[in-house]
């Protein structure tokens, strides 16, 4: 299987469902849409970012696409599987967008109708913006895709989707199971969006906007967060996140014990730790 | 008073006194410099960031300068002036860019001679690299200055400290209170250091870095600290840090307990204030 030729259904018409639809139209793929907003569709199609779109999908439109993405809130992709799977093209190949797998994959793949196949993705790219009108597929750019196989997956519709990524331009295509995926995004993703909503909220701080370095602003960029999208995938993740976030508030209670007692050793051991393990994550 | 001709003497040459010494000869002031290395000076001189330096500071050297700026760290700070004050010339006006205040600037005046005058400054600035070879005086463009005078300051030095921040490229120069500022800074930027180390430290991420996006590089980008100086700094601001640390933590256990019990409307609620608060941070 190769992507060439494939028609392409973006399901759900958001930042990210655009930012698909834009950088595969630039590739020459045929790219439709459905969405809940009359308006995300004329706006799309104003901008060239799809080439048609409905609000209303039945099996003459939705059935002509090879491919399809669904880019929603994971309660919603659910919903729209169970109510509308029967209006997909036999053969199709379905991926998502969703930042949490272990509570969405299995479900969409228990649920769907043999002749489909389903194969998580995630890609790791995002703004602090929102809705079609912020598409702008050069976020993807330099970015991580990671895709999420089951053992009920076919090798031919991997290899698929990670063409797919490559295609909307990200640099690193890699595989982790679902549950691998959900711990690794609990930490990186999941935590550091609760520590910065959490610097932001433990105290007043609005007089102090005049004062601050690029520290405090660089640690709370991701305070500015959609609620209804992040509290669902929180809660979708629970497990891993609590973990996580138990770790991180041991650690923090041991540095502020340091901190306590003077033990200027640990605190330094800590940082020369720190110090030497962030240079991993140079660019 | 006015800056206009005054000799200006940088008592220590690292990122910020020689980033210091850059931005002055720029300006067309006489630069000098005592610090420990006799390779940073070589350097400084060759890179005509100062008109002379030494290692050892005499009476003849230290005695034509009529303002002395210390970019050291801040127990070295006041040994200096311990050992040292008698060889500054009579009325010269004394600065610093020494992270904390209340400890530092009321023992600086209680030890200092009665015709010198010391007005404290925090040059909001920085780098995750050391050394007069990575000074560069852009790194004060848009940034904060800070000066914290005391009851004991004359208004006509302190003027003269907030035209230096503005000569030296700042953006906005700022009076604080050394307690106020101690409590600004145990927030803004001890409590994010510590968070960055608590994050970079709690668990071995290593094997992460192919899978991270922007949002934990931004929030480790100062895990990469320098152990010797911010150990120091925070010791020398324990109850303040102490305090701030306190309230964080306790932010982030609500955030937990609320994520254990499933309370979605808890967490969008903090997510929309911390989303509303990050707004008047933008820059």
């Amino acid at each position: 299987m190769s992507l060439k030729g494939k028609k392409i259904l973006i399901v759900g018409l958001g930042l990210i469902g655009g930012s698909y639809a834009e950088a595969l139209k630039r590739e020459g793929f045929e790219v439709g849409a459905v969405t809940r907003s009359r308006e995300s569709i004329d706006y799309a199609l104003q901008k060239g970012l799809i080439d048609c779109g409905t609000i209303s999908p039945d099996a003459d439109f939705v059935g002509r696409y090879d491919i399809l993405v669904f880019a929603l809130y994971p309660h919603v992709f659910l919903k729209w599987i169970a109510d509308n799977q029967h209006l997909i093209k036999p053969g199709a190949l379905l991926t998502d967008v969703t930042g949490v797998k272990g509570s969405v994959v299995g479900k969409v793949q228990e649920m769907l109708r043999p002749d489909l196949e389903f194969v998580g993705a995630h890609p790791m790219a995002g703004r602090e913006v929102y809705g079609v009108r912020n598409a702008d597929c050069r976020i993807f750019k330099g970015a991580n895709f990671i895709v999420t196989p089951t053992p009920s997956n076919s090798e031919a519709a991997i290899l698929e989707i990670e063409e797919l990524g490559r295609t909307l331009g990200f640099e690193r295509i890699s595989r982790l199971s679902p549950e691998k995926h959900d711990e690794m995004i609990g930490f990186l993703s999941q935590l550091t969006h609760c520590i910065a909503v959490g610097l932001m909220t433990c105290k007043d701080v609005r007089h102090m906007s005049a004062y601050t370095g690029d520290s405090f602003r660089d640690l709370t960029r991701i305070a500015r967060i959609n609620d209804e999208m992040w509290s669902e995938l929180f809660l979708l993740n629970k497990d891993e996140l609590l973990s996580q976030l138990d770790l991180f508030i041991g650690q923090m209670a041991d540095i502020r014990e340091a901190v306590a007692v003077g033990d200027s050793q640990r605190l330094r051991e800590l940082m020369r730790l720190s110090t030497e393990r962030r240079a991993l994550f140079d660019k």
